[in-house]
């Protein structure tokens, strides 16, 4: 790895009280540049920009994918990763849907880890603070042909985040929109997925939702996802969510839920689940609750759901009664070194480049 | 308009005979950024890199459309555009679903008049020859959050290009991928619709296929488009085309088609395509003709398509008894100032910047 530490730190202009989340950029960025079939350097350097024309094909046919993942710092001071390899290995995934190259795990973890490492100083620490962590690879070959690149770069880059609560949200269910086909790009992190979604919520957002649950798009009987989360049910004591499909993101966050809720003993049901059986339960009172799980909020409880232009209100349970909040805590607490890692998830980030 | 000419000229090192489409660009570029909810002034400038940082969100999130169009120099050296109000129209539905501000008509025809004449140098002359043009909208703001961006850029570029002829190809009609789901954004030219349809190509082209045609996710039924063109089917005498939907992009040269075969009289029906209908065909020998049209290369006519593993055959037509042959020669004899221009298609585009 080429390492080039930045001379202008902007460390000091960084209020870890006050700072906006996903604007503020730490010191470095790590880039990698794909060309003649092979992967170059890894370069950790100074975060900044990069020309590009407006040819770049990473923005004309959006071959471009990324990863969503945080940085933890305990009490100590100590640096964890959260299952980083999933990650990696979802990362690769994209790529291949996409028709781009795969990262090597060394570019990936080394890279992750040294970037992390460099800018610890950036991680705010305490409840709910975190450093959210970008990697993308996108197509950067400059052609106005819609064909493959030929040119890749592979880059990470990194932002301080705050607290996790969000409040509980409304969301529709929805019946025309769609973030995903059969056959499709959907169990990709793609790019375009993203700005695919932004017209239908804004049209939600119009109808006094802040979300859509999207269903399936030939028939909207079947849950898919919620906004950028995975989805999960309540009924009774069980909690279902669906399978992951060609259409649905395999998500870290899901997949740790699962987890928690099965050490807990509670009941977990991993089935499509039809949206007339949500609203069933909803009117015969069985639906105790619905929430969205992902790496940025870590849980969002709804508190209501859109569904052929009625609002159906979700029960308000104490967080002692809601596993929502039950299974939310138990991964807080292990992403934060407060409890035991059972699973083995943390990945400590080691102090390597101080004598840079 | 902001208008500043650039120094050094590549014109001198371009061999109109012998360049590379897609990847040779004119000297200069429109472009217009969008902040504090406006755009701002539209600049002709050298074509050139921008910087920016791999958090851009156009890269990211896809949130990014473009049009693809030409410009075409008649023998005496005028030169025209074709049909731009229709690329005009487009993009700004492209963007509208995206969730990205509009352009104004004045932005996208004088930016494309100004960029246009004063590198028509650059345009080559003669039978297939054109310049591509790219208009593009993307969002520029650097952001880790999946939201829609408060800053875009409308930028256009160009590149010379070749010859239109494309030798037949075998297709296959996909029974797994897909282009486009219903509620999805498969009617924009959405950056991220590109990138998707790759991965799918790339197998296809590995069973001895050079293209898909695409068709609907839920059942694999219906014919949609076939690669990144509009699909036509001629059983006997009649020529027959999906309608445009939510799922399928509204071709400028599909809609010529259509104009130039009633033109013709030639029996025209715009109508869901069922793969069964043309297989049956194939087999009883009334099927004639199944082409794609584009701006880039017009027509390219389909040889065999492939279907449940097996490569039907299709009939060598003479260009006089193809339909597919003689539209596309209405059309390029129309696009050229060769012909006489009923439907008031071609734009002049006249010299205007000369005295700058
Ligand atoms: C579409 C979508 N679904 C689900 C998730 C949740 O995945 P993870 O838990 O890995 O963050 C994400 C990413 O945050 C996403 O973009
Ligand atoms: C998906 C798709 N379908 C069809 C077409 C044909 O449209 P047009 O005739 O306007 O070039 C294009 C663009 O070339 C396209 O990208």
């Amino acid at each position: 790895m080429i390492i080039q530490k930045t001379e202008n730190s902007r460390i000091s202009t960084f209020d870890p009280n006050n700072f906006s989340f996903g604007g503020t950029f730490i010191d470095h960025m790590i880039i990698c540049e794909y060309e003649n079939g092979k992967w170059g350097d890894v370069k950790l350097v100074p975060y900044g920009p990069i020309p590009f024309t407006p040819a770049m094909m990473g923005v004309n046919y959006g071959q471009a994918c990324f990863e969503g993942m945080k940085a933890y710092k305990d009490k100590d001071g100590q640096v964890f990763l959260f299952r980083p390899e999933k990650n990696f290995e979802r990362i690769n995934k994209s790529a291949k849907r996409l028709a781009m190259p795969e990262v090597t795990e060394e570019m990936f973890l080394d890279g992750l880890k040294a970037l992390v490492d460099i800018d610890r100083d950036w991680i705010p620490q305490g409840e709910g603070m975190s450093l959210y962590i970008r990697p993308l690879i996108f197509a950067t070959e400059e052609a106005l042909k819609a064909r493959v690149s030929e040119k890749y770069m592979f880059a990470i880059v990194a932002t301080p985040a705050k607290s996790y609560y969000s409040e509980p949200v409304s969301v529709k269910i929805s019946d025309h929109y769609s973030r995903a086909a059969n056959g499709g790009v959907g169990s990709a992190k793609a790019a375009g997925n993203y700005a695919a979604s932004f017209y239908p919520t804004q049209l939600a957002i119009e109808e006094g939702y802040e979300q859509i649950i999207w269903t399936d798009d030939a028939t909207h009987e079947y849950f898919e996802e919620s906004g950028t989360m995975n989805v999960f049910v309540r009924i009774n004591d069980t909690i279902y969510t669906p399978p992951t499909s060609e259409k649905i993101l395999d998500g870290v966050t899901r997949d740790s839920f699962l987890q928690l809720a099965k050490k807990r003993g509670i009941e977990v049901k991993v089935e499509p689940i039809p949206v007339k059986t949500v609203i069933e339960a909803q009117k015969n009172g069985t639906l105790k609750e619905v929430w969205g799980v992902g790496t940025a909020v870590v849980t969002t409880v709804f508190q209501a759901l859109g569904y052929q232009g009625e609002k159906l209100a979700l029960p308000k349970l104490s967080d002692a009664d809601s596993y929502a909040a039950t299974l939310k805590k138990d991964l807080v607490d292990l992403q934060n070194n407060l409890s035991e890692d059972p699973f083995g998830w943390r990945v400590v980030v080691d102090h390597a480049l101080e004598t840079v």
